[in-house]
């Protein structure tokens, strides 16, 4: 059997490039004792992937240059030399960006395709679901009543986070690029207010639409927009740091929050968070959004790219924003 | 009686003019009935002044043009038809930058002068001293062993802060201007080590003293100094936003911090506080910073300058950085 697999070839300056990227087709390891070996149904496209390309160590080891590239994936365990898992398992783990994967059992866990559809697994039962789920609840720590603005609102990660936050009482106002997606956002999400980032003034947006200020604010997007966030906090706010996309392909230096002395005026705290850091947690989280998502009170789309061979092009849609829920690829 | 009084007279554009200034002489006001009459011995110099004479509310109401300037003072009785003071009585609140205060009493309390010098009561026991303890015990939350990087370390607030964190069996390194107030912080104060921003790679020098990170960083200065303290944190460090001196006489945007991302590798979090909230504390706080001072744990400088008319000038020492402790004017 031939594996085919994406390698980081060389580090990207911004954007990363075609050139960055070698495609390969190699004969599959068959596994070791103690491992199996699965075929890779669908992988995860991420913002943080360009944060795993970078030198230097950041909150896990960069993928090395030669290396397959880091990837979330679910597959189905063709042979298994593990006592955990047997074939015709489903799985989720760092799979990579491949279509056969031999693993350790390390970080892995079974999914379940009779309850859910396979690719859920990868984004609301997934990273970005459990981003969410942590971010909004632990760290976010909101309240019945709060004023929660949240940025990326129509990707994998905020729209998880405002359908939340909505269960949970909050008033939600969601930040998204162009008319379909603040569309999508209120009316099937069930937002109270959306803001067009690419047709309106961010600070008088966020103004008028949270007039009382901001309780939470949960940031995917860093730059121009958390200092929108930052000038309407709200006395003892929680900024939530979850990611950065505007700055992740700078060449420059990372635009700075001018804004951050508001943390003073208004008593608030910005606080960053690692998802893997509540992984023992993450069963009882999709248990509870699993029930959600029953009770039609939690929903999720995936933008589904076909063909592993896609994917220098296909990850560049999370950075143009091109995407239309959780992106994946199916192998 | 003739009572003497600086009024902001105009707002400044970066760093306060004489011009934005006036001294005038005009008579003193009787008490009314549930007012005092005091004179004003000293009053304290802080950096915040500088927020406080801006346009537009923060945490505090801004001073007007053509008002007395804020400022906190000690001052003693001299009429009283007040219930709960009387002449002779020594007090501490916002006099004003004035010869004579007319107070109703709010936010004003006694001191005895038989216990330290009045003017520790603006320093140490003061504003300073409370901005300190609560910030590096309740925002910052110190526990023994942790490594601990404080700014404006020869500051009224951050040679405190300093002295506090070593009692607390914490390893301190100060970052002040110049050599006398490196050796101050680390031959008087017994700080573990100092860092001379005026002659020294801030990146470098954090790195080389803090070379297992940095857990509780306690920031009075912002801009570039904020941006070496973030690079170099440890995985759940705290960075307490007392103040940002730097960034206060700016005429173009603060300079945000462009390292924030590390708040979100570490799962750090960055918290602003204003003291005042605080203020039922306070007396606590002082009794044991008092213990602290007789058992000879802890110790203050101030700088004082002698009249009010020099008020415009003195207060220009605070951003230049040539006050040596506490800055405060003897009226």
């Amino acid at each position: 059997m031939k594996n085919t697999r994406v390698l980081l070839a060389s580090r990207p300056v911004g954007l990363p490039q075609r050139k960055n990227w070698k495609i390969e087709t190699v004969d599959t390891s068959d596994p070791g004792e103690g491992e199996f070996l699965a075929e890779v149904l669908y992988i995860s496209l991420d913002p943080a992937m360009r944060g795993w390309i970078n030198e230097g160590k950041s909150y896990i080891e960069p993928v090395g240059v030669g290396e397959v590239m880091r990837a979330g994936g679910v597959a189905r365990i063709i042979e298994s030399r593990h006592r955990a898992f047997e074939a015709g398992d489903h799985v989720v783990g760092l799979s990579g960006a491949q279509k056969f994967w031999v693993s350790d059992g390390q970080g892995v866990s079974k999914v379940d395709p009779a309850l859910v559809p396979l690719q859920k697994y990868l984004g609301v039962l997934g990273m970005p679901g459990m981003t969410a789920y942590f971010g909004i609840l632990e760290i976010g720590k909101i309240t019945e009543g709060d004023t929660v603005l949240v940025s990326g609102a129509a990707g994998a990660v905020g729209a998880v986070v405002g359908q939340i936050a909505k269960i949970k009482g909050c008033r939600v106002i969601g930040i998204a690029g162009g008319e379909d997606k603040c569309r999508y956002i209120t009316e099937e999400l069930g937002f109270d207010g959306a803001i067009d980032y690419k047709s309106e003034s961010l600070h008088r947006a966020v103004g008028n639409l949270c007039p009382k200020g901001i309780d939470v604010y949960f940031d995917n997007v860093g730059g121009e927009t958390l200092d929108a966030a930052l000038a309407q906090l709200r006395l003892n706010a929680r900024v939530v740091i979850c990611g950065a996309i505007s700055q992740y392909n700078n060449t420059g230096p990372i635009k700075g929050p001018e804004n951050y002395l508001s943390l003073l005026i208004n008593r608030a705290t910005m606080q960053g968070f690692i998802v893997f850091d509540f992984a023992t947690d993450y069963a009882q989280a999709a248990r509870e959004m699993s029930q959600w998502m029953a009770d039609g009170r939690l929903q999720a789309r995936e933008h589904i790219v076909e063909g592993l061979e896609t994917f220098p092009e296909t990850l560049l849609m999370l950075f143009d924003g091109s995407n239309q829920g959780k992106l994946i690829i199916k192998v």
